[in-house]
């Protein structure tokens, strides 16, 4: 069985965002899945996906922290400025995290960890709403 | 062909880990595919998995120094610290690497290059063992 | 159907480079696809594949600019230092980034975001020719 299908995830502000229950409830179909794997692809460049705690706040507000000193916006040696300050550090954190998850399907559900949620990765500081493709394999 | 297992990994220290031989053994019917893919998820958020160099200790102990170096324990931006200094740069760290790996299998193994190996990334000071879902297709 | 291929990528001077049409005419078969899901996969622990921006060189240049100041080559800690000074930071951009994409299909090409192009990551000065395993499964 295949599936794939595009997600439109709504705008947010610049920081880390928990959309799992956004994602599952775009796939329900994978209840019908005793094996499988969802692939989960966002088409931006200044955005990202991945897997982290799910249930503090502080979680996600300290990898914003993180990131926003890694990846400073004032770094002499940036070139590519025309589209503001935190375009091309947009660009390197999209990459660092990747723009796309995959995920096993087992018994109908997906084979997360306890503490495992999706996160979307928003870099801009308005970067608008984001679209994932996601692609459901599985029998 | 589906397979779907989870492998545990027994607790390590802090640090990197060759798990390789201990995921091939975990899933021998790849023996039988001509062409598939494997994906590897754990199932913790302080922990990860990465492909890299598979001989020289060397290189495993200075990704530990560049990954303590590059998430201190001691930036004065973590707000959450409950669960000890070593957890926050844990989570980081988890999503820089991140949570799995696909590997395509041809003519019954792994196809890696000579150099790879699979390493756990042991993010916590104590994290115990960590469990590893393998989801396997092919034909 | 599944198909897999070596694809050949001809040396490249340390840096990020754009290699999504390279990729793209070593399987043209996709185009027979309504769904399905393309795995590619670097042979090498010291380069790496990455998606973004495909138009301004100037992004490429900035990667460049921030991974070599992210992972300095006169790090004090750097005890695998036998095959160069390039080589160690190489291995560890190498993970960050990752060694393998998964990129979805959808009407018989890639569905990629319209900024979103393959960086084959060299991370070494000379780091020769590179192999790419390319996994493709769909309908």
């Amino acid at each position: 069985m295949w599936l794939q299908r595009q997600i439109g995830l709504a705008s947010r502000p610049r920081g880390f965002h928990l959309v799992t229950d956004e994602i599952v409830e775009g796939v329900r179909e994978i209840a019908d899945l005793s094996v499988g794997l969802a692939h989960l692809h966002i088409l931006h460049t200044s955005a990202s996906l991945t897997l982290n705690e799910n249930a503090s706040p502080d979680v996600r507000r300290d990898f914003e922290s993180w990131f926003a000193e890694a990846v400073p916006e004032d770094a002499s040696y940036w070139t590519h400025t025309l589209e503001g300050p935190d375009d091309m550090p947009a660009h390197i954190k999209a990459s660092l995290l990747g723009p796309s998850l995959t995920i096993p399907i087992g018994d109908g559900r997906f084979r997360l960890g306890t503490w495992q949620g999706i996160y979307l990765c928003e870099h801009r500081d308005s970067g608008g709403s984001r679209s994932v493709v996601v692609t459901v394999c599985g029998e």
